[in-house]
């Protein structure tokens, strides 16, 4: 079985936008506030708008994406906390009616009504909702609500610690997934995702939010940001500051996705970062739409990459594909046994 | 010959870093400012202060370094364009010191006056004097003086145009690298200077800059941040902004150094950026000091990586280490040959 565990909605139907308009407008002009949070998109469509998603499942040899909310739209900087907290709603639901139209095909994973400067643990009942009632397996976390300014306190700090009490808890992981970026220096999918995931792991090796959190789960997708190559210099950071080594550290906890778009990174990645913390993803329909001219094949059917890779033994391959999603996801293994799977 | 094109000041004597206190201690209180930029530092006390790097030149078969201040130690957020002009001035004073009294050993590279909010063309006079005056061979540059919150605009903007004029004019290089950072989700060398990397390479992207100066040479450093890592993703971007392909379109301007701490990197690296574009670089003594129990050698001793690159041809070997350092730095080429090398 295959299991994609990054997907964004990155194909809404044009009533979703138009509704994220109207309450942006409503910011300016109370007048122009939506009227009503009923989007009048139908079954038929929201299918429909997930055809390009599944058609590359399909063509790619992919079962199940684990499919959150597009992660540029989270935009948490963006208006007040309450306008945060509808749209982190809206978009959770409209998840959950794809997951449910299409359960085969999607498993769901939602958003939180973050916003810069007010406390994480506002977002408890959010978290709580799309677990308990909408049976989303994970959940994806901004280290930057502030969109690209980095001005709430780092992750290892007692500021997001109930958001990490509720997820161990709810016995759900955390992807860190950044916004998009209203900062002109960091293009959103080019240089503010990979930074923040570079960041976020750093400032793993300088806490120790697993000795709080012995059983926390954290996935850094895009392949880790800019880890897996700097490899040595991670482990040597973190053993200069007298840790014990990076790998035991870390990586109990800490797993990567597969969202780099090229062979040698990807050869890279499964050199350096063990088989049991590397999660099959591709981020499709996402950052880079294009097909590589060098392959003919997409830059995201980060399958084949995975496919190519050499000395990998079929069970380890079958860890990135599926075991290690279900482990690291158990609401998603539960989900998977119950079907017979 | 092997020429380490990035090499920081790192081992000041601690005369130096008194005058720094005094200099900051005199933002709060007036009466405590230095009284003389003299800082009484003999010539035997600056050979001996150099005493590690050139220990580690010659353990590890180097010949020369590009050597630059202390790039954490730019601090272009601290205090005022004032001190950040006094400050850069001693920081380049002294490499030149250092690189007179060990001409064979050091070249300079220097630091600019640049400070958050005030327009780089400010740093145009000191930008000529180390060139025309202490005969340095190119010249860090800080994307962001802010320290962590970017809060100046991206490089591609004409904001920074009087640095490229005056970099053509002179014919030297800059390297992009940030300095230390206030910004508590930053690690200095663990997310800032690769994050730094990182996002310049994808404003370059975006923008268009090497059109207005096809001359214009870059050094990205730390092996570009996480850049050829996503080298795919990067490809993608380019290719779906409609921009030329991304080698064609960047890297006749665009140079990495091998500051990526374990062969797995180095190999990257080299499969996928052409050989023309590598420049060997250590940055010791910097980041990481520690050695790699994995290898029983020191983690930033890169030459090691670059020595055990299969399929290079010698002559490819010989560009990474001597021949693009003295195309991409004529500056040092002509000294060079001055000295029949």
């Amino acid at each position: 079985m295959i299991i994609d565990i990054h997907g964004h909605y990155t194909t809404e139907p044009p009533a979703f936008h138009a509704f994220r308009d109207k309450q942006l407008a409503g910011l300016a002009d109370s007048a122009r506030k939506p009227t009503t949070t009923d989007l009048g998109i139908s079954d038929e469509t929201l299918k429909k708008s997930v055809e390009p998603q599944l058609k590359f499942q399909t063509d790619r040899g992919g079962d199940l994406t684990i499919f959150s909310p597009r992660a540029g739209g989270m935009a948490h900087h963006v208006g007040t906390e309450a306008v945060s907290r509808q749209w982190s709603t809206l978009c959770n639901d409209i998840i959950h009616r794809i997951c449910t139209l299409l359960p085969d095909n999607f498993v769901g994973v939602g958003q939180l009504p973050q916003s810069p400067g007010v406390s994480p643990k506002n977002c408890i009942p959010e978290l709580e909702r799309i677990v308990k009632e909408l049976g989303f397996v994970g959940v994806n976390l901004n280290p930057d609500p502030s969109g690209g300014y980095w001005t709430d306190p780092p992750m290892t700090d007692k500021y997001w610690y109930p958001i990490y009490e509720k997820l161990v808890e709810l016995d759900v992981p955390a992807m860190i997934h950044v916004s998009s970026s209203c900062n002109p220096n960091f293009h959103h999918t080019g240089a503010h995702y990979i930074n923040g995931d570079t960041s976020v792991f750093m400032q793993l090796i300088q806490g120790n939010l697993f000795k709080d959190f012995p059983t926390l789960r954290l996935v850094i997708p895009h392949g880790g940001g800019a880890v897996p190559y700097h490899w040595g210099r991670y482990r040597g950071l973190c053993q200069d500051m007298g840790k014990p080594p990076l790998a035991e550290y870390l990586l109990k906890n800490v797993y990567f996705d597969t969202c780099v778009y090229h062979l040698p990174g990807i050869e890279l990645l499964a050199k350096v970062i063990p088989v049991d913390n590397i999660l099959f993803a591709s981020e499709m329909v996402g950052a880079v739409r294009g097909i590589d001219p060098n392959t003919g094949h997409y830059y995201d059917d980060t399958k084949r990459y995975v496919d190519q890779l050499k000395g990998l033994s079929e069970q380890d391959r079958k860890k990135i594909f599926e075991g290690n999603a279900r482990r690291v996801y158990p609401k998603l293994d539960a989900i998977l046994k119950k079907r017979g799977k």
